[in-house]
């Protein structure tokens, strides 16, 4: 295991933290640049909430849990504050995007932005001790749980003739009430992880074909429709080591062997035989799916992949889940992997070739492949 | 020329039309199917306006310019009435998508919903006489203008601090007004086609790059960003056989040359030297796109350049025209069309392999194939 240790460790903090480091904050005007090119050239200046507070969480968690390093927490303060002062309304909502100098953009129609945002929060305020920054956590938590049945809010084009219950937002808390844990009542803890778990392993995972399921109707029950039929493997198996690391809290072996077996499930179904690689969309009746870029290769995907295939094995031991820990470590630092410049490619197609050369943009930023980075360091270091 | 005629006639006639009457009319419900998979088989039964109304345009433009059928005619019916009884609300907006049996799933967001419903209102009117179904078509088309400052209406996401104008609008409405021309005042038509023509000419195409922009701002200055560096190849071209149909109806020699040049610029900034075929989406300064779908070969890119293209030559004799003709030609019927089962593929990988073997979904249905293969034709029997 000490080659792994090593490899994780050193990409984290030799190669991934010091490209966002060097290239991507945004001094002048407050927060960061995500729109890098390949060689770190920032590329477009307009700041997307989903990569500003992900990236102040991981400068605030590396602080918090690898070393107190001033230079991450003064990263870290740069992009909370330009959080804070421009990425909020009054309502406490975030915007979706804001320009350079924080004049808002897109309108919050997006609660995921909400949810990395009371992340970055937390962890900062762990980080430096702001009282005020917790109470925004805590705050933004529960903004989030009054919105959660209607998240999009007046954005929202469904008639409601047909509703739907998205996996996205129980899989999103069930990681998010983790990271609050200190800040919030222990009972809300509790009452969070026990429906999470219900709704994650009861209602999305299908029984009959292992799967995890995008969209369910409000009974629970599958629809025959576009949104009904997909599945999307990466979400899927990044749930299950949310799954996992509940597990190990409350030291729920069943949970872990589920979540275990529902990983190699997934994988199974989703990986690639022609070109290698786990596909980013799949229909669960194999009709043609809506999504265009169905069959391309994304990095989070492999890094959600590799952290969930390396905590199931360490709790299960399992020849099988080693096996493809293997598989999806060889073909992901094969093809995402980037040494000469730092950091990683986003964007594979379908044979494996990059498709977008750029580290970062609207969606992609300083979080999944320093997260995983971190987390299969540590979690290699148990093994 | 003589191949040509019969190649595209018959495509019209005996392959593609065929195939949309065989597999997709509804007579229990109304309208019409368009998930139909590579055999024809329906995937999917919700129902989606756009291909609704383009069908229903389609079947009425046949048995207004080609022949008399009473079976087109019913076609047309069916989808007129349901668009009428399930696709509008009370406003005269057009839902997105309803079920199979009418019932409103998504909400009327998107303005093209109605500007295809008002040419499959108008082409009915003319084939019908229905007086009722002139009215809505008139009705429509105001209505389009109302919206046309701000086509989203509440669920337009953008703060409006950096507000952008879309050429989809501009550029339909070029091909709109002349579809309902019979039934409009002329001073309205004649209004429309000069702002169409200065919109698209003036604006939209940037004089230094010689291409057409998706988005531009307020004043026509261009914008540094994702979509202020969009460029969508197959937008342009399609505008650009808009521009010849109005320059041969004002006797424009000026315009349709201007646009032929047009088309030729855009097909040599656009075709893909390794693996031939039309990128779906370029950045027009060279950064990464945020479609990621972007090196997709999409049919209708396709099937428009060769209506624009023949047009152009047919107007021009230009011998570059010629041979782009050909060189689209060849890679379309050799990539997209399935002469086993009938009708075209919608979407190819960027090596020209299929990547959704589908004939029809949420945005593909009757109408790109068979325009293209009535405009071919009947342009090569000018030529």
């Amino acid at each position: 295991m000490k080659k792994y240790i090593k490899l994780y460790r050193d990409a984290l903090l030799k190669d991934v933290i010091p490209f966002w480091e060097k290239y991507s904050i945004d001094y002048n005007s407050g927060g960061y640049f995500s729109c890098l090119d390949r060689f770190g050239n920032v590329y477009d200046e307009d700041k997307f909430m989903w990569p500003q507070a992900r990236q102040a969480w991981v400068f605030s968690m590396l602080y918090n849990k690898v070393k107190k390093k001033r230079e991450w927490l003064k990263i870290a303060k740069n992009g909370i504050d330009f959080i804070k002062n421009h990425g909020m309304t009054n309502d406490g909502d975030f915007y979706f995007s804001v320009a350079k100098n924080g004049v808002p953009l897109i309108q919050p129609y997006n609660i995921f932005s909400d949810c990395f945002a009371a992340m970055a929060f937390s962890q900062y305020a762990v980080a430096s001790g702001d009282e005020s920054v917790k109470q925004l956590a805590v705050q933004t938590y529960f903004n989030i749980l009054k919105k959660q049945n209607n998240p999009k809010g007046a954005y929202e084009k469904s008639t409601g003739n047909r509703s739907l219950k998205s996996f996205a937002l129980p899989m999103i808390l069930s990681n998010l009430v983790l990271e609050l844990e200190q800040f919030l009542d222990k009972d809300e803890v509790e009452k969070m992880i026990d429906t999470s778990i219900n709704d994650i392993m009861t209602i999305f995972l299908d029984k009959e074909s292992g799967l995890i399921y995008e969209f369910v109707k409000p009974d629970g029950s599958l629809e025959n429709s576009f949104n009904g039929r997909l599945i999307n493997p990466g979400h899927g198996i990044e749930a299950m080591w949310f799954m996992i690391d509940i597990g190990v809290r409350r030291n729920d072996i069943d949970l872990i062997n589920k979540a275990t077996s529902t990983i190699i499930r997934i994988l199974e179904y989703s990986w690639d035989d022609k070109y290698d690689g786990i596909f980013y969309f799949m229909d669960a009746k194999g009709k043609p799916p809506q999504q265009l870029e169905w069959d391309q290769k994304l990095w989070w995907v492999h890094l959600e992949s590799l952290v969930a295939l390396s905590k199931a094995y360490l709790h299960t031991n399992r020849k099988d889940v080693w096996d493809w820990f293997e598989k999806v470590h060889d073909y992901s630092w094969k093809h995402f992997s980037d040494p000469k410049n730092g950091e990683w490619f986003g964007y594979l197609n379908r044979q494996g070739e990059v498709l977008l050369d750029m580290k970062g943009g609207k969606w992609k930023g300083c979080f999944h492949v320093p997260r995983a980075m971190y987390q299969c360091w540590k979690t290699f270091e148990n093994i």
